[in-house]
């Protein structure tokens, strides 16, 4: 059921024989040991969900995928590349409704003397996140070491780029498990809230939706940006700013937001329980996953 | 020349039919596009020195390896496995002076049921560092973006593990060619000295020799280490402390170490010319080139 596609062009310039990409066999070794992406992490992913064939908000992906390449000096993705790879990926597949395409470009070659890259596509049904999306999850708050300017003092850290070296966001989950939680919000030391490891925080503050800017070095969420949308088009009002860790406790419902879980409802923020929306919550996931664009 | 092995079994406790480990002709792809080596930089690696087919600091290298797999709640890398992998890679090069070897450990697949784990090591002639041991290298400071007691207060930030998650450390390397510089010196948002992207940093300030501690979150270096030990023997004072920024303008002299590279003097650090002792870093190089240990 799951499909790779190899990308032997990924990057705009590159020449060579034949196809740009190829399918091969699941599981076939890809990637070299001195390849910068294993063993620098030095390359870029984005995630989208499918659904029915679709690719959720395919572009805006495609967008913050070359927008990561330029914050890390990568060549150039071929975006036309990428696309098509996708959709041959997507027939491989085959009729799928609930599927994912996690879509990555590597520097490439550390020894070569020709600046490289490399791509690949890896496409799976996507795992069943009814639980999440209902009940809800447990989370955390952890600091983040940074102040809320990070990513305009020190821009050389990549805050905001959606790079493959990922190794904090994944042990911060570890801490969150120890902490008998499921997710973690990212904090500042200045007192500021940013996101969680894989996912952007939506809040409610009366009928007034609140969301957190990539200004303060966050990933710009594409379910984040459409969940405002939905809300805004509903007649709510809505919000993009800095939120203070004090203004939680006013919060009367938070959301981590991610394209393959959707909107998770937050029941639990550091061991106090919070109320969940559960018909809001249901009516926003219903809407996210009827979109197309 | 270079030459790679895989290993299949890196880890204690695998099981399965065969050797623990196999050379492959050098450039074969080991990687998978699901190992989440390549999609979340979650790994640890260690680059070490060999001369004359003796590894430097081989068991202090290993030791360093486990606590990063510690760090991270990996697999507990199987020592003999890596040391004999190791012996093998190096009778595949042959009879070269002065070569390197890189070695991985992955956490494996993300989407098989069973944790694993996947390891492999490259090993090939070490460039030429000649200018960077005698005539030195151009630093700029940088800062981190952390806090010196980062480690302590938030250990699940991985400061001071060496993970394949290293995008960071090469785009600051970036940001210092942008500067005209070759290195980079990272500072806390607090105003102390950390260490390089690469390497760890030595200054001179008189006659005594003061590097950085591994309490601030710093990666704890071998040839770090070596240099003070060495210099002891000769007579300096030496010393394992907090070094603050405004302590720069009085060393005498810096250096930056590592494995590879050895001590690179600093000749020019921030646009500012910096004394190089030529005669002394020429003593220190020649003795860190022949331990054996």
């Amino acid at each position: 059921m799951p499909a790779l596609i190899l990308i032997d062009r990924p990057a705009i310039g590159m020449t060579g024989e034949g196809a740009a990409f190829r399918s091969l066999p699941v599981g076939t070794p890809v990637i070299t040991a001195t390849d910068l992406g294993v063993t620098r992490g030095d390359g870029i992913f984005e995630t989208v969900a499918i659904h029915d064939g679709f690719v959720h908000a395919g572009e805006a992906h495609l967008q913050r995928f070359a927008r990561s390449a330029r914050m890390l000096d990568l060549p150039e993705p071929d975006l036309d590349v990428y696309r098509a790879a996708l959709e041959a990926g997507i027939r491989e597949l085959g009729p799928v409704p609930d599927a994912f395409a996690k879509y990555v470009l590597t520097r490439g070659e550390e020894y070569s003397g020709t600046p490289g890259a490399r791509g690949f596509i890896h496409l799976d049904v996507n795992p069943a996140w009814s639980r999440e999306r209902s009940t809800g999850v447990s989370v955390v708050t952890l600091s983040r070491g940074y102040a809320r300017d990070i990513a305009e003092t020190a821009p050389w850290l990549l805050q905001g780029a959606k790079t493959v070296s990922y190794a904090v966001n994944r042990s911060v989950l570890r801490e969150a498990a120890r902490r008998g939680a499921d997710d973690v919000l990212f904090t500042t030391t200045d007192g500021y809230l940013l996101e969680g490891p894989t996912s952007s925080v939506v809040l409610r503050f009366g009928d007034t939706f609140v969301t957190t800017p990539p200004e303060s070095g966050i990933l710009p969420g594409t379910a984040q940006i459409d969940m405002l949308n939905l809300l805004q088009a509903e007649g709510f009002a809505t919000q993009i700013r800095d939120v203070k860790l004090g203004e939680l406790p006013y919060a009367d419902a938070l959301w981590m937001t991610n394209s393959q879980r959707l909107a998770a409802p937050v029941h639990t923020l550091d061991g106090t329980a919070v109320k969940v929306d559960s018909e809001l919550t249901a009516r926003i996931n219903d809407q996210l996953l009827r979109r197309t664009r």
